[in-house]
């Protein structure tokens, strides 16, 4: 009797532990030379100053912020977009007082900000029928320049604006350049990968693989010349890619690059050593060198680099400690020779083989690596092992494998999941179900629709069933993203939409919806739902108001948890 | 941090007590003296055997039991239905051996069975197109008569087989008689409400209140002679209703009659007095009286009465044990002067007045009385005071407060618990929600679209959002249901459902939903979800996979309390 109950119980008290865990980054060095970070530590992110030496925390905004900008060094402005529309994404930008700790909200209609650049000036890129460049100043916003293309701003110095996008092709990127008001798309070669330009004195620096592998160059914006940048470190290391670049505050050339789901730190291309694991964020101020450091046991901390110092580093809870025993990393060969990247979390609370299973990270431009993960942590400590897939599509190993997902999504990248998941039963799983969040959720639809023989149940978050409705129910950004992701073939939308198979569902589904999404909306999923009902299909679901795609707070974290975990304790 | 994970805690240590109560009924007496009993003594509702010495239960069946029936005294064999469709209550008739617990499945097509009686012969009403009596012989069914209308069979004798319904109109009820193939309908009054017949030597003992409030009279058969049944000590009771007929193993007359939310055991007009509460079912064997009893303290036991000794009284949960404070009984004039028996059970957790839970039962034949209610008890312990009212259209008032609904759903009934609601905001509720299943769920949908401004929030489950639809979707006895209730005017199925009205939503919504549910079914609650979600209305959803529309085992009831709950925390 009362089993159900024992294991929500359990549930309740694993998320109590997950939800006290407070994610802090570092987004820059501000006034007075505190830490800028954005951290979980009340029950939503926001900004909080973060002294380095005592590592006490202020909080800096009064409400909660969606997404945040780095600003100048030593700068008592910080810009930051909040949602104000209940997880619609719809945006507005805020200026923050770090002294007064006062919020100023720019005038401007709400619309999905996507990029914020501070420097001298400040601008972001804001979408609704087009993706548009607004300047911000005095209180108010004026446009710049407006595409179709998806595209990132990045960086503005002396009149000069950078940032890269798909302009050309769904598998290449290219350089924008914006001065005084003329707007030049750059590469250095057609068709290849150019990423992350930012402005070191006169020059842009950015990451490209016009050469082969990624590596770092120097472009003059008036001659367009373009040098290669040769550091023998980062050279030795290969990374697959740089997933960060930025500048000290003396102007040194911070890079973090990637291989094998670990990333590395060189400040002007020598290696700063820390720990094992992934940087995402770096800064450097007289010497000293602040990042943002998390790996599969440590939640996303600061720390100090050389002195190796952890300046903010959140405990474990107790209940935590010890679930995941091994984290194995493993390229798995897919059907036609793709190694698909796959980290295999093993529960310390289950045998090898044992109950699995599948998360699938969305993006599908994400990727998943050494890093403390709350839903991997979820499961592990439900005894589940985990096995987290870099299939096709996915980012940090090189934009090959990134841009090959193009034009083929639930396709290829699918295949790999189904292969990975092959290749793992037995050996780590007795059983194995599929879930996932964003594109997660569209792979776990598409995998219990097209091979419902091979997992034993699914939950899909917040998941796309029908490209066609959703393209229609798409602002430009997103438009722009099915448009990359399809290379163009809308023709396809039909033929890969779970909806268009629904009748071949077999499995167990739980469907878990915000009613807010603005990029996989509702509307959709609940046709879905009407498909499946008139099938005579068995299905759970559970739509959350006010909430959005993202998962802004804690209450958000346990509304699309809560359900997964008592779902697959009830079907596993 | 972590607030609403505490919550999650609570709710889960409560749902794990209130599973562990074991509610038991008694329905007869089987061989050896044995008592049968209807316990949800595991995770399921199942038939026992219970020592009346011991008090030891022996389970009988294997699996669940949708509906039992009450067998001869003494008898080895045991009938009762299941559902064989996950929810959908398409059920079999099983016959199951006392000695060997074995039980043989009737050969028949799946149906709703609606009622069983098992005496010398064995009948039921199932429904699909029609409502259809059926002879169990043999382990075969074989078709006795049919009819469109509403009604139930109870009892069988030396070829006689009597039963009520609604024959001639929705605000009468008249006798069956069926004898040698050939079908009466008997009325002593056109008009009258007419009730519980039973067979008592070659009489017919039935109620009626054709000449005024209710009382037992005996018809002859042959020559349709209505004679009453002059019983002292019932009359000084004057009950509004006779909630149960039956007859003792010598043929004692067993009546249980009921006013202002109890009831007392009769035989042969004597009161065989117990506890103050609640008496559903009895059975004279030997001169003692074994009877199912509760109140709002004690949950469902198997009592014998006189020596008022309990045979089975399941244990209340430390936790639960004292949370209930205090029961009022009231009844609160509504707008047209009607009486609305009201109980405020007051939570021992908050002052009063506090936060309120206005829980409104379903049916709409059906009563809220002094008895312990899972949900109720579930509310009082998150800290709710909670308003449970018999609004017209209950029953245990009398037929005409029942019949009061008939042809004006989201009427009447909707203005009397507005009237509830109102006349005890301050005094005992300072802000109050709504709840309810099934017709409960229907009534806060109607709530929260026509009096938007009444309820700070509403969860409703199983509940009604369309009437055409939901006709159009249902069998022979759910039509028959829908077309008493709206005494034929489907011509006000639009007018009468909340999907009408769904754009005055403003109140917080959560709707929970069993998929397999074919009484209210899922299909029009999605729709109604999507004329939500266009309109921009903000609603919580949560549907339940193998599950129908009523509760059979203890996962049913936490996958349909713990969203009520965890929403109710959040909004209140």
């Amino acid at each position: 009797m009362g089993e159900k109950i024992m294991r929500i119980r359990r549930i309740a008290e694993i998320m109590e532990a997950l939800a006290q865990i407070p994610h802090t980054s570092v987004l820059g060095v501000i006034e007075g030379g505190k830490l800028l970070s954005l951290s979980l530590v009340q029950r939503d992110k926001a900004l909080y100053s973060l002294d380095p030496e005592s590592g006490k925390m202020e909080r800096l905004t009064k409400g909660f912020v969606s997404l945040p900008s780095i600003p100048p060094y030593f700068s008592s402005e910080i810009y930051f977009a909040r949602d104000v529309s209940s997880g619609k994404e719809l945006h507005k930008l805020y200026k923050l007082d770090v002294n007064k700790k006062e919020e100023e909200e720019i005038e401007m209609e709400p619309m999905r900000i996507t990029s914020i650049v501070h420097s001298d000036k400040v601008f972001f890129v804001g979408s609704k029928e087009k993706n548009t460049i607004y300047l911000v100043e005095g209180g108010k916003v004026e446009e710049v320049a407006s595409f179709h293309e998806v595209f990132s701003i990045t960086d503005y110095s002396q009149g000069l604006l950078v940032g890269s996008g798909f302009f050309k092709s769904p598998r290449s990127s290219e350089l924008l350049l914006i001065k005084d008001g003329s707007v030049e798309i750059f590469t250095p070669k057609e068709g290849s990968v150019n990423e992350n330009p930012i402005i070191v004195g006169d020059k842009i620096v950015f990451s490209s693989n016009f050469e082969g592998s990624p590596k770092l160059y120097v472009l003059d914006p008036e001659t367009k010349d373009v040098e290669r940048l040769e550091y023998e470190e980062i050279d030795r290391f290969s990374p697959y890619e740089f997933s960060f670049l930025w500048k000290g505050k003396d102007q040194e050339l911070i890079a973090i690059a990637k291989k094998d789901g670990r990333s590395r730190v060189f400040v002007d291309g020598k290696e700063i050593k820390g720990p094992l694991g992934n940087y995402s964020t770096a800064f450097v101020v007289e010497g000293k060198v602040y990042a943002t450091f998390t790996n599969s046991f440590t939640p996303s901390s600061v720390i100090e680099l050389k002195e190796n110092r952890f300046i903010f580093k959140p405990e474990v809870p107790e209940v935590l400690k010890g679930v995941v025993k091994e984290v194995i990393f493993r390229k798995i060969r897919s059907f036609d020779g793709t190694e698909v990247p796959t980290f295999i979390v093993l529960s310390s609370l289950s045998e090898v083989p044992g109950k699995a299973v599948m998360l699938v990270h969305g993006g599908p431009w994400a990727e998943d690596d050494d890093r403390f993960d709350v839903m991997t942590y979820s499961l592990a400590s439900m005894g589940y092992h985990v096995i987290r897939s870099n299939y096709r599509g996915s980012t940090g190993y090189g934009p090959e494998h990134t841009l090959k997902i193009m034009g083929d999504p639930c396709g290829g990248e699918l295949k790999d999941l189904i292969e990975v998941a092959r290749s793992l039963k037995g050996e780590i799983a007795k059983e194995m179900c599929i879930a996932g969040y964003s594109y997660g959720g569209y792979m776990t639809l598409c995998a219990l629709t097209k091979y419902p023989d091979e997992f034993k149940c699914g939950v899909a978050g917040a998941s796309v069933a029908d490209w066609e409705e959703m393209y229609e129910l798409s602002d430009a950004i997103f438009k722009g993203f099915i448009e990359l992701l399809f290379a163009g073939r809308n023709d396809l939308f039909k033929e890969r939409s779970p909806i268009t198979y629904a009748e071949n569902l077999k499995a167990p589904l739980c469907l878990i919806q915000p009613q807010n999404d603005s990029r996989t909306p509702l509307k959709p999923v609940l046709k879905f739902m009407e498909k499946l009902n008139e099938l005579g299909k068995t299905f759970e679901a559970h739509i959350i108001p006010n909430m959005g795609h993202a998962l802004r707070t804690v209450d958000d974290m346990v509304n699309v948890l809560m359900p997964m975990l008592v779902f697959l304790e009830k079907e596993m």
